[in-house]
């Protein structure tokens, strides 16, 4: 089980933290950016292999203290079809030296279109006479699930097949979040009936510690929903962005748990920007990346 | 305007449809396929190339016929980084060829994430020492509303900068949308709420017909909620999928439109697939797709 995979990580490095890689060319240091464009010219291709090089030493430095990582694929769509063999090859280095990936996507269709997003970024694409290759093969991915259990079924299959998982949108931690989702239904938010269908998604799917392969993204930045979510969802797995820069701190995710486990904690810029908040030189943003991922494992657990 | 172009074109063509790009390899004539496989090997940059000739071919066919086209994201990703370079491709030879392209990718997620979508396939990216270069450039792209005005706005910067539009999910199409899009809000259906911010968010980019360059997504398979909010979104221009292989036929469109303007309605499998429905050669895949364009021009221009 996928979620099972995730969960024994954590327990085996004893942090329960995802480190997200939302490369952007402002955070990366000057000797990468230097170094790409001597390479490859002012280019398009220059700037993706920029994110590559960076996110190679973030990997190589948290690997043996971060369980996860977290690429968001916009960071890498604006990069063009460059930027998405950033993204493959990131989440094949990632792999390769042990960590789980949660392909931060958002993905939603319907049907067939569904089943293609799940295949691009989960299974396996058919190519001739019966050949098949991963696309960009992550762990998890995070989807939405606006259109219902059309949309969310052909993930289900995949997930089953090649020992993946996905992760729901449930309470998401921006300010705006509560337009549509705090909003009543039959006196339930919506974050709760969507948290309820994941519930629902997730049911054949169970592994060891009791969490399915269909988790929830809730925002750290809402602790009362947190906590309310974790005691009515009792076999969805949390993953819950917005601690560090967004103003979540360790007290606000204490919700997310239950015995120590039930979550994994997102930061994105805290950990990348590291060398810039402590005033490190560029050439160290690997190892301030380290340390502040040290910093946030220790500060999670001393509420757990 | 963005959606003022695409109103101009359909206007000039008589014909207010959208051809889905949606190019499985179960939908490609041998030939296309047996070309690639010999240039390319067994390889996913061979079924990537196969995209694209056959989008090439279409596209040459239906662009003095149909206004524009809309590629569907997921078909392009399940081909890795080479599909996506299919997509980037067929994006640039559509507009060559005078056609309004919608990128079809659900897009979702909040501030500087959504940026970077709204950069990537409506804006420019930045290189260095301040060089932009466009990574998808469509004139649209459809995004997911679930977490509010904040995973919109940046969106609607780059629209005023760039004179692109959006297609936000209202209704969609599926049998299962009604699991939360139909559940009553304060007495008002999800879907409907979604409508109103669509009215909102393109307040301030109104074009010369009226519409602004915030649309909807609104499904051809439920009539009656399509001519409902008609009425009540008179702002919001809608893209309708779901005419032909799902179901809808011209007389459920027709709610969709006042005046003879008001929306553009979506056909994928139908046109793209139409030798093999009409038993042709798949040598003649274009010219089959011409003849089921404009008979999907016709049978909707009979109820307008």
């Amino acid at each position: 089980m996928s979620m099972d995979r995730l969960i024994e990580r954590i327990i085996e490095l004893k942090n329960p933290t995802v480190a997200g890689l939302d490369p952007k060319l402002d955070y990366i240091p000057d000797f990468i950016k230097e170094y790409v464009v001597a390479e490859y010219g002012n280019t398009m291709q220059a700037a993706a292999k920029a994110l590559f090089h960076f996110n190679k030493g973030l990997i190589k430095a948290l690997c043996d203290v971060v369980p996860a990582i977290k690429p968001q694929c916009a960071y890498y769509e604006m990069y063009g079809f460059y930027g998405m063999e950033a993204l493959h090859d990131t989440i094949a280095y990632a792999k390769e030296n042990g960590m789980y990936v949660i392909t931060d996507g958002k993905r939603n269709d319907i049907g067939t279109t569904m089943q293609a997003y799940a295949t691009a970024h989960l299974g396996e694409t058919q190519l001739f006479d019966g050949k098949k290759a991963a696309a960009f093969d992550g762990d998890a991915l995070t989807v939405n699930g606006y259109l219902g259990s059309d949309g969310i079924k052909p993930l289900l299959d995949i997930c089953k097949t090649y020992d993946k998982g996905i992760f729901a949108l449930v309470k998401t931690s921006n300010p705006s979040s509560g337009e549509l989702q705090d909003r009543l239904l039959d006196g339930k938010p919506v974050y709760e009936v969507m948290g309820e269908m994941c519930e629902q998604w997730g049911e054949e799917q169970r592994g060891k510690y009791g969490y399915s392969s269909v988790g929830a993204v809730v925002g750290a930045t809402y602790p009362e929903q947190l906590t309310t979510l974790r005691e009515k969802l009792p076999h969805t797995f949390f993953l819950v962005p917005g601690y560090g820069a967004q103003g979540g701190g360790a007290k606000d995710v204490a919700g997310a748990f239950k015995d120590g486990i039930g979550a994994v904690v997102n930061s994105s810029r805290g950990i990348m920007c590291a060398y810039q908040k402590m005033g490190m030189d560029g050439r160290d943003y690997a190892q301030a990346a380290r340390l502040e991922a040290i910093r946030m494992r220790d500060d999670i657990n001393s509420v757990l």
